[in-house]
């Protein structure tokens, strides 16, 4: 491997992508609303797959919806893959997802046009519904498919909003679900994905870019407290079983529990539903989502076990009953130390400073890692923000970031 | 006034109407779906209007929908009136509402067998939408009607679920919207409501019947918690400016508050709706009620203060903004003194124990406090159970409730 081969990357070009990528499913002014298989997301994968061919790759769409674009390698052997999405939350910004599939493309392109093909296969892939927007249950459908964590039944069980399945919307856009197992991989040697930050970190530490060294432990938990529903008025404080009081008992204990752990733990509740909900009513029971997060196997065990113990003792104390299920379990996701290195070297190649990081929000990479070794780089988020159409990257963080990757990608199949 | 004049009240006859009146709208097995204005409202109206034509009442509906039943008074003057509503919650009980206007019409029957026409008049009101379940901002909306505290206009506003106005169901139900400002009554001398208490007060007491000397102050405030919506993985605990966690520090001081104080006081969050509401997104608002209520004048005002000073403080320290909108204030009704003493004398002529307590719940009686003194009459309630099917009181406790109330009428009207 030599670390020393950062192509260069033209600022203007980069910016002229994101704009243009940007105008499919353009909403709220710099937003974009570009759910999987609708007619905006169809065409901004075919934008890309153009730009592809335009840049000499080999364009193909499996059968999951995944785009791949190839430069095939003189050496042949198992393929060096970057990407991300370009499906968007309900509006979502310009750069979540987005931002890695580009990135990949230039630096991609950049590569070729600076160094000839490369030794390995070198591929882009602009992957389909990382999201879950459309699909609240097909989050990572693409990653997934070619993982083979795509079940029997997937295509039509998972359905929209309106009722629509992913097998249909999946055959409106040209794509057979009947097809889809044929998306697996087998031959994938690495996954390198850019992301921007949609945290704070690298603001804080006045950092453009960084390499990412996990994926946190993602665990999403629905929880119920049922009490005795009774009148608000007529049913005096002192004999009441009121599963609000313990919602929110709840609530405070995992959110200090998490500020006491410090960072990177992370407890949220962002969801719950009130029965039967009248304003003159004690509810019967209140149901909500802990979703906690801890980058470190051990830590995030032992986090979610004290979350256990914690909602017992406040449903045994309160005379409520408590039900809880694991709505989504995504264990951590270490990046492979080799590829930390190239991209280390990468940065230092480049004259870009760089910290590491853990990331606190779930990514493809995590999917992909069933096959293959994979790491990240994050580019800094203006005030952390994401999943909004305030979303925003500086170009020249931008750049700083695709100078990473492509150095890392040089390094891996060059 | 005489106190010593109970008639004798058949147990068998008051069974047979509650069940009878039950079979409008049955639901649920022991519960009433009779929701104001409906074809099972109009048919139980119908019902009480036929038993008390039978007994030699003066029958009329007024403009609003309430049922009046007159036993005119050989001396004249202003009405002693009786009721309550057999309008229903979606589902209620056989009991909640409509054993008040049954145990008027068996009283105001009873005094007039027994005892010949009263001095004063006697009335029975069966009175429209006491519960809101079915217009939720028309609640008490026959009692307003009387006391002359429905607005122009609302009978166009006002507007149930599937978008149909009072009104509207007002005409399909034969009474002219347009005339709604002749309900009013300015000849009314007493208004004595006969309830089941929806509360443990009686069971713990081991008591059938209570007097109720107060109504207390109901007051429901919207308060809403806005902070900044953040990634629920990529935003760090120690900068968040978490709404859902201002909203449990809330829940949890306001519930502890009632607790310290005691009974009679009271403080429920009901019903939470939380923007934008995805397990994996820190909220940028959550939105609650707070029912808080206190019988006494002076304690109820001190609460909503506390209420008011406790919020400021958790928004401020937690660098939440805070908006609250008082929904529903209810200030309390004081029972007439005199009307009280009637009680007590009533139930010691028919040998029945009773204690006196104030009402947690809001009643007609509120709204009849505008336009005359009042009282209500409390019958226990299995478990202190209402608004749901399972509400139920025993025969032998109504008897004993009807007594009284039959006995505070003679003491009124003879």
């Amino acid at each position: 491997m030599q670390a020393n081969q950062i192509p260069e990357i033209d600022p203007k070009k980069v910016a002229d992508m994101i704009f243009t990528l940007g105008e499919f499913g353009a909403h709220s002014g710099t937003g974009v609303w570009r759910t999987a298989f609708s007619e905006q997301w169809v065409a901004a994968q075919d934008c890309i797959a153009g730009w592809s061919r335009e840049a000499g790759l080999e364009v193909r769409f499996d059968a999951a919806g995944n785009l791949w674009a190839r430069a095939e390698g003189t050496e042949g052997g198992d393929a060096i893959v970057s990407g991300s999405h370009i499906d968007s939350q309900c509006p979502g910004g310009r750069y979540d997802g987005a931002l890695g599939v580009l990135s990949a493309l230039i630096a991609i392109t950049a590569l070729k046009d600076a160094f000839g093909p490369p030794r390995k296969p070198l591929e882009l892939v602009s992957l389909c519904e990382e999201e879950g927007s459309r699909f609240p249950t097909a989050g990572f459908w693409g990653s997934r498919a070619i993982v083979g964590r795509v079940r029997p039944g997937d295509c039509d069980n998972t359905v929209d909003i309106s009722g629509i399945s992913i097998g249909t919307a999946m055959a409106n856009a040209g794509f057979d679900p009947a097809q889809i197992s044929q998306a697996v991989r087998d031959d994938i040697a690495a996954f390198i994905e850019l992301h921007i930050e949609q945290g704070p970190f690298l603001e804080d530490a006045d950092l453009p870019v960084a390499v990412v060294n996990a994926i946190t432990h993602i665990r999403q938990t629905k929880v119920k407290l049922t009490g005795q529903s009774n009148h608000a008025g007529a049913f005096p404080m002192d004999i009441r079983c009121d599963p609000m009081a313990g919602f929110a008992e709840a609530v405070t204990t995992v959110i200090d529990h998490a500020n006491a752990l410090g960072r990177p733990a992370v407890t949220t509740v962002g969801k719950c539903s009130v029965d039967p909900g009248g304003s003159a009513i004690i509810p019967s029971s209140v149901t909500f989502t802990i979703d906690a997060r801890h980058p470190d196997p051990k830590a995030a065990l032992e986090l979610y076990k004290t979350h256990d113990i914690m909602l017992s003792d406040i449903a045994a104390r309160r005379g409520l009953s408590v039900e809880t299920e694991i709505l989504l379990d995504l264990p951590p996701c270490l990046s492979d130390p080799t590829f930390l290195q190239a991209m280390d070297r990468a940065a230092q190649a480049a004259s870009i400073a760089t910290m590491h990081m853990a990331s606190g929000a779930g990514h493809d990479a995590q999917q992909m890692a069933e096959i293959c070794p994979v790491a990240m780089i994050f580019v800094r988020s203006e005030d952390g923000r994401s999943h909004t159409p305030e979303e925003f990257s500086t170009i020249e963080d931008i750049v700083a970031g695709i100078k990473v990757l492509a150095g890392t990608l040089y390094q891996l199949a060059y």
